[in-house]
């Protein structure tokens, strides 16, 4: 047999993937589990978004290639969804790209701006793909830790401190997963500042800007933002269509049309239904975002009592898909969540899952429902 | 700004993309053009395709993430699909992975296979994204000329001269893209003793088996392709379903999960209404084959008139959605077809596009109706 190539070896198995099946084998031998453990929207999209595909089958185009760049009314919908929720002025020609979801993006931009070697700046905690996406191409992951005590923030002095002559890229991701920590409109100046001393393309993975957050707010926000940042999101957790998987990358027309390149020699267009889909989904009403809030938050009341039970400790002024949480006297979170699968059958994922730094933490997810939250309850309770 | 990564000098704006720019503005300045140029299937899809779309809507998890392996009845079906096509046994479990459209499988296997530096034999005249792909990711394009006197087959005797220990993937694809040559079970298995000789990992890209072609086969149904030999088809052409983005990647086992860690850490899985879709196409009647080719039959006529016009030669025992044409006299063929746009407003091909093996050819293609056609033949005889 043909050997696979030597960046694979840097890919460790996703942690889900084995532990999934071990839920499986329990599963199949007759225990009821829980799955607490993983952020995937449980809830429906709109009606209008179901049926704007259903009605786009009918569009004589309808089956046909599409652009790269998508349709321009996709663009539109994009920009103007960000001028109305951020004030953000984006061009809807040159400024943003559709892509079939943001965890694409990971790659189309490491592939974009990474060459042999540069160094990448990723949060820890923080999503696992930042890293592997990174060793996949043959740059070096350099992390930079994230603590309770700073709020889940940077240290950029200490940062700066550091030889950053070698770093190209930085990702950020606010709100934070898996911490739910938000940031400021300063502390985004404070980043962006960052980013231009020294010269480093900046990038906020921004997913769950809608979810439990009274503010949402975006990188592209701050002045001098243009010249060196960019900004993913994502359709999937605002509008509960993670299935269809529609993202987008923003930023400075330059920017964008470097990562077209990389896509457009990875895929082709995105289907015309789904287009029309996400169109709808982003002219949604207010109140489609009160309503899902509504019911996350109803959720978190029960987790934070789950939580409490636990003893753990969390701070109730998060936004995002989860709630995080420290772990009684320093235990240890993996092996304080095996014991939770085994003699509870309740999954939750350990912080380690997201880095070191989350070794004493674990991560609930509110993608469950408020049987399932007041069943783990009782079972822990009981 | 931040430069981009010097991996994007190496990729030309795809030549179709200034073209069609072109076109545009020919369009906009009132020139009625005929775009006999591109690949896109313009005929629908058959209606059960987008019947299995619109009811998947309303399953329970229909906007849900999906599994990147796809569901069990999509590998099942593509199973069941090469076992009554092609008499191919794969196992739907472990040898077969759905992907979103062949492209990406270009990127996946690469990604999968090659080292930096190692060197990938890819065909001249041939599908230019195996070049891109490869200078993409850092690794060698080392072409092969195909020649009509060798039936466009790779000269494999004269290859084996060549150094090959660098050598670790081979492009193949038949029915070959632009010239339509198809290839023997005794020339599949030259190929696949070819790779195992030399150790080499051959993949061949198969989206147009069922187009005008009496006997569609694969590389997989030879002795020893099991070990050394890949194969990427496509839905798009089959089913004229190119904007759903429906492909697979077929082989062992051990392949397969290599092409699955990379594509794990790049997107996610495939909308379930898409797979009930590709169900859908996949299990249609063989009354949708002969239909299709009827119609592609009698515009292959139409186009093999116009070439006469034209005073090209042609093959007729060809496959694929196009004709390859070579000029009279040893024209130019970007020469010729910018002619024809300018005088005409007839936009064809030139064989360059597909390497400099292909310079004094054209390519028509089939997607377009018949009034077309028989407008471009009025215009070149009046």
């Amino acid at each position: 047999m043909i050997p696979k190539a030597n960046r694979l070896q840097s890919v460790q198995e996703y942690y889900f993937s084995h532990k999934l099946r071990e839920i499986q084998q329990l599963k199949a031998a007759g225990k009821l589990i829980i799955n607490l453990g993983i952020g995937s929207p449980d809830l429906t999209a709109a009606p209008e978004v179901l049926k704007a595909l259903t009605k786009a089958t009918v569009l004589p185009n309808a089956t046909q290639y599409q652009s790269y760049q998508g349709i321009p009314e996709l663009r539109s919908a994009i920009s103007q969804f960000y001028q109305h929720h951020f004030k953000v002025d984006l061009n809807p020609s040159t400024e943003i790209l559709p892509l079939m979801g943001s965890k694409e993006g990971i790659m189309h931009i490491s592939m974009a701006f990474l060459n042999d070697g540069d160094e990448v700046l990723i949060p820890n905690p923080g999503y696992p793909t930042y890293t592997s996406v990174t060793q996949l191409i043959g740059a070096i992951p350099t992390m930079y830790e994230l603590t309770e005590a700073n709020g889940w923030f940077p240290d950029l002095e200490s940062l700066a401190q550091q030889d950053l002559s070698k770093v190209k890229l930085m990702w950020v991701n606010y709100p934070h997963m898996p911490t739910g920590a938000t940031v400021t409109r300063l502390q985004w100046q404070q980043l962006v500042n960052f980013a231009r001393k020294h010269q480093i393309l900046i990038v906020n993975d921004n997913p769950y800007s809608f979810i439990l957050n009274d503010t949402p707010n975006s990188i592209l926000q701050v002045a001098g933002a243009h010249e060196v940042a960019l900004e993913l999101n994502s359709l999937s957790k605002t509008f509960n269509i993670s299935g269809m998987r529609v993202g987008m990358v923003m930023g400075a027309a330059s920017y964008i049309e470097a990562i077209l390149q990389v896509k457009s020699q990875m895929d082709s267009g995105m289907f015309l239904g789904i287009q029309h889909s996400a169109i709808a989904a982003l002219q949604l009403e207010t109140s489609w975002f009160i309503n899902l809030n509504k019911i996350y938050k109803e959720r978190r009341l029960l987790v934070w009592k789950l939580l409490d039970v636990l003893q753990c400790s969390y701070h109730k002024n998060t936004a995002g898909l989860f709630v995080w949480a420290k772990l009684p006297n320093g235990g240890d979170g993996e092996q304080f969540t095996d014991e939770l699968l085994h003699r509870f059958g309740v999954f939750i994922t350990p912080g380690m899952v997201f880095g070191n730094a989350g070794q004493q933490y674990i991560r609930v997810s509110l993608c469950a429902n408020q049987d399932d939250l007041k069943e783990v309850i009782h079972r822990l309770t009981t």
